[in-house]
């Protein structure tokens, strides 16, 4: 009754014994039934050219006029019908081979055709890459999806999450689901709510991420989790975030220091990229470099190592200068900034008055710098520098005639993102190469910063983030000094994740927030339920999670997120195809006991 | 800087060098270090025993006296604190090794120990398997989940939910991600809401199943979907049931027909059952029953075919029957059903009593039985039938002495149904095997029934399965003659799943549905998104979709859904540990224009 188990090559059937794209030279004489698409139709001199596509590529099909009823039938085709197509194989003379098929070489002399599904005329077409409106494209997305370049990228998806599942299974990892339903988090973006009928006037909140969950699965005694797990934020639409939701590649693990996580991931990296796609990773292991490091060098925690310009450090040179400018901050805190741009030194002033501009956009309250020309160093500074001066700038940054530098001067962190941005504004000199992957780790950020508005000491970024040296550190160092184990992993200039190894201590946690002014009465009431776990043996652990969208993008050089996700919403968070959101009924709200109140405008 | 990347076999680090259940008589004099949860520690004659339990099992730990300060710290140990201990592996003497454990024949000879987390006292005891009330289990859900069984009832549930993913990838199937901010679908239960923040008296729902963008997806052109999907119904909850969210193995297919799909079922299941279990399946490939056929054989579309019993059609030996009650059930829409059981014709009369009272319980009005005894047939009805009526009774039925005959006499369906309850009452007279998996496909469902109570034709079951003969079987056929390609996938009289070749066809969908009454205009405001997409090429297809909590129960033989998932709400769909539902601010209400207005006995 049933027939053998199939292979992955697929069913035979009575729609088909073949495959479009697997036909090929070898297959002339056959007698084949093949289904898909009616991708292109013309009428050639009598004859009917039918290219019909399937998952597999486009065959070309011929109707001879001869076959009177099938030709008819041939004749009312639309572009997008569904047919199943029975007939011959045969070589096509040289002159009609087309190389760019890989069925280019036979045609299929159809003897019958059965139509499947008639197509109305189609909002924009499949087989042509015509521009088309965002809008109708995502009103229409079925039949954007049969468009080449997006269902390629929704199949390599697939692959690649499932390359991510076999490399983290393969090391013992595995897969739980977390709650969708589930409560608040303190994420620090706006949750999802969904009302509750069961408990009128209560609500379950979407997961932002399942951080809490994973780190309980620690607690639970699993040592090593992962979950490609949906993350909900009501936020506004970003090119590289869907408004909605989105998937992260959730990862943490027990009993492991920073350098073990930073290992596996590594090596995921390393796996997919040599695996799905033909990019090349500038430097494996990658670099870690930390927090200060990043931003007196790159001026940015995100930095594009690609970018062949370094940020360099020249306070020390001007601490007794008569240039009141730089004279002034070389005090603690401050600093003295300068980047070189090799052979730039003889550009026109427009060029340097755009870079000025832009220093101004990034906050700075202009652009020092300093051209060096044959006929000696020209620039708005020059004039304030003593010779001695100007020999140990050239000596320190290797200028050689020919070169710019230039100069930021200010508050260390301001001056460094300022620098950072001149980087970037500058980036656009140098050819990167977009197929390579420049990855690097940011470690050692600081646990702890000055609120200047409030006046106090907040946490930096995590606050369940471990603080390096642990207990001893908090009870005995200057709290600004102490740094966290918290890393953010970067590539090409943008982060992938943030990540941490986090504090499973209730000791070491009360006290962290006590330095930064919460008592121990308030953390348990806001975080009450973790430190409840806590208390019950926590293993040392940490995680990461990688976004998996933004990979996705990565690897397939989309700017675009709706371009790696089959059923995307819009930017105004709708899904115009499925209608969503939409109203719901008056019964629908009375079992959920909610009431809507529009606000006046919009009633 | 980095390390090499590692193993499964895990990382060697500050907290261990070895996995606990992993030594044994070969680690004999190495120095090591595990850490782990104290699952057991004993003060037995001046020694202290630990049995140190991480992942891999449990491993003793023996801190002598001598080793003071280590001593002292290791008599402060509670169960469950977590910690890592440095000592070196002995062998134990022959008459302490302990047979159980994986590295009973060794102990570690601790010379230090690190407390890395404290445990207060617990709510119950990990090691020991002591009974639990649900609600402090749910409650202390990190705690339950380091307990054996649902540890590794969690650990199975990700292997299996891998082992799926491997199958289906392994023949081209593509894992898709659908949405879940989605619309309502007409699925039949009580959809979850989401209010929308930017669409103001707007909501998103939940799915109920992904089943419209998986028919979508068949639209775009991508032949073989699946998903491990979250999907969303707010029902009440069910032992098999959990309230909220469950998890399907979505899958769906074009250019298909049923058996095609049956085979790559069959194959996954096999495939499961034989590297995930040590079950057995009954027959391969499964049995195909239609509905007339089981609901005649077995009295139900869920049969436990594994129940020794069969349903027998004794209508036409009755058809001039002197005995009214059965003769008046001859006609068309009657029949009379016959139940043997062998051997089991001289019970007290209780049994059959009991068995009688059954009876009444589904429906029934009586249940007539023949005891077939030495001393001649006995039983309520034998005075009403003739010898002849007799002896074709037991020749067809071939009936000895010391058997019993059970009949049922009425409309088809409900005689069907009562005897069918019958069969599962009398299941436990048989000792059927938990080991056995008997799988079979239930076919041939009628598209049409007849609604008594509107009076008037209605679908079935799935309005949108492809009828058995298309077209020209609305066109031709008396409706309730019309079968449908929808088919149920049941094991030991559990439904795994419906599934069914979908109507891609809006002509035919248009005519099914006028044959049940709606106009095209009601069709098209119901469900003009979908016939939208089927008038732009639709491809034929189908599809199925097996939970996976059950599955999972099934394998581990679990009669509560709770016992498959990590982190469950209770049944009435509270989360207890992460308290959701819970209240949300005014803020957060005002931000999404709704109100709470609890009905008067909730103020």
């Amino acid at each position: 009754m049933s027939k053998e188990p199939t292979t992955a090559d697929g069913l035979q059937n009575r729609f088909r014994t073949h495959y479009c794209g697997r036909l090929n030279r070898k297959s002339e004489g056959e007698l084949v039934r093949i289904a898909g698409w009616v991708h292109r139709i013309r009428d050639h001199g009598g004859l009917i050219f039918i290219d019909l596509r399937d998952h597999t590529g486009i065959c070309q099909l011929v109707v001879l006029p001869e076959n009177e009823s099938q030709f008819k039938l041939a004749e009312t085709l639309h572009s997008e019908s569904v047919i199943s197509a029975e007939g011959k194989v045969v070589l096509r003379s040289d002159e009609t081979v087309n190389p760019r098929l890989a069925s280019g070489a036979i045609e299929v002399v159809v003897s019958s055709i059965q139509i499947e599904s008639n197509a109305d005329p189609l909002p924009f077409p499949v087989a042509d890459d015509m521009p088309t409106s965002e809008e109708l494209r995502l009103k229409y997305r079925f039949l954007d999806l049969r468009r080449e370049k997006l269902h390629e990228n929704i199949i390599f998806r697939s692959k690649l999450t499932a390359a991510v599942r076999k490399y983290l299974t393969d090391l013992d990892f595995i897969e739980i689901q977390t709650p969708i339903l589930t409560s608040s988090s303190p994420e620090g973006a706006r949750d999802f709510l969904v009302p509750s009928r069961l408990h009128p006037g209560k609500f379950y909140a979407l997961p932002q991420a399942p951080q809490q969950f994973k780190q309980l699965l620690m607690v639970a005694g699993f040592p090593r989790y992962f979950q490609i797990a949906p993350c909900f934020r009501d936020e506004d639409a970003r090119a590289d975030r869907s408004p909605g939701e989105f998937y992260q590649i959730d990862i943490e693990m027990s009993f492991i220091e920073q350098d073990d996580l930073f290992v596996i991931l590594e090596g995921m990296f390393k796996h997919l990229v040599e695996n799905m796609s033909h990019k090349r990773i500038t430097q494996f292991p990658f670099p870690r470099i930390s927090y200060k490091d990043v931003m007196n060098r790159y001026g940015s925690d995100k930095p594009d190592l690609r970018i062949p310009l370094e940020i360099q450090d020249v306070t020390e040179l001007f601490v007794n200068s008569g240039f009141k400018v730089f004279a002034s901050n070389t005090a603690e805190g401050s600093c003295v900034k300068a980047m070189v741009l090799k052979g730039m030194g003889n550009e026109s002033r427009l060029f340097y008055d755009k870079a000025e501009k832009r220093a101004r956009e990034l906050g700075s309250a202009g652009l020092a710098y300093i051209q060096f020309k044959e006929e000696g160093p020209k620039g708005p500074v020059v004039k304030f520098l003593s010779e001695a001066e100007m020999n140990a700038l050239k000596e320190r940054l290797g200028i050689v005639t020919g070169d710019v530098v230039f100069f930021g001067a200010g508050k260390w962190e301001k001056t460094c993102k300022i620098m950072g941005g001149m980087r970037n504004y500058f980036a656009d000199l140098f050819p990167l190469d977009k197929d390579e992957l420049s990855f690097c780790w940011i470690v050692d950020f600081p646990m702890f910063e000055y609120n200047e508005e409030d006046k106090k000491i907040d946490f930096s970024h995590n606050p369940f983030s471990m603080p390096q040296g642990e207990m001893e550190a908090l009870e005995s160092k200057f709290p600004l000094d102490i740094l966290a184990y918290q890393y953010d992993i970067v590539c090409n200039g943008i982060e992938l994740s943030s990540g941490a190894i986090r504090n499973h201590r209730p000791d070491i946690m009360y006290k962290a927030f006590e330095i930064a002014g919460y008592s121990k009465e308030e953390v348990d009431a806001r975080f009450g339920h973790m430190i409840e776990a806590f208390k019950h043996g926590a293993p040392p652990h940490g995680g990461i999670a990688p976004g998996l969208d933004r990979l996705v993008m990565i690897l397939r050089d989309e700017q675009n997120i709706r371009e790696v996700i089959a059923f995307p919403m819009n930017q105004s968070a709708q899904d115009l195809m499925m209608a969503a959101p939409s109203e719901v009924t008056a019964q629908q709200l009375k079992e959920l006991c909610i009431r809507i109140e529009l606000p006046e405008e919009e009633k």
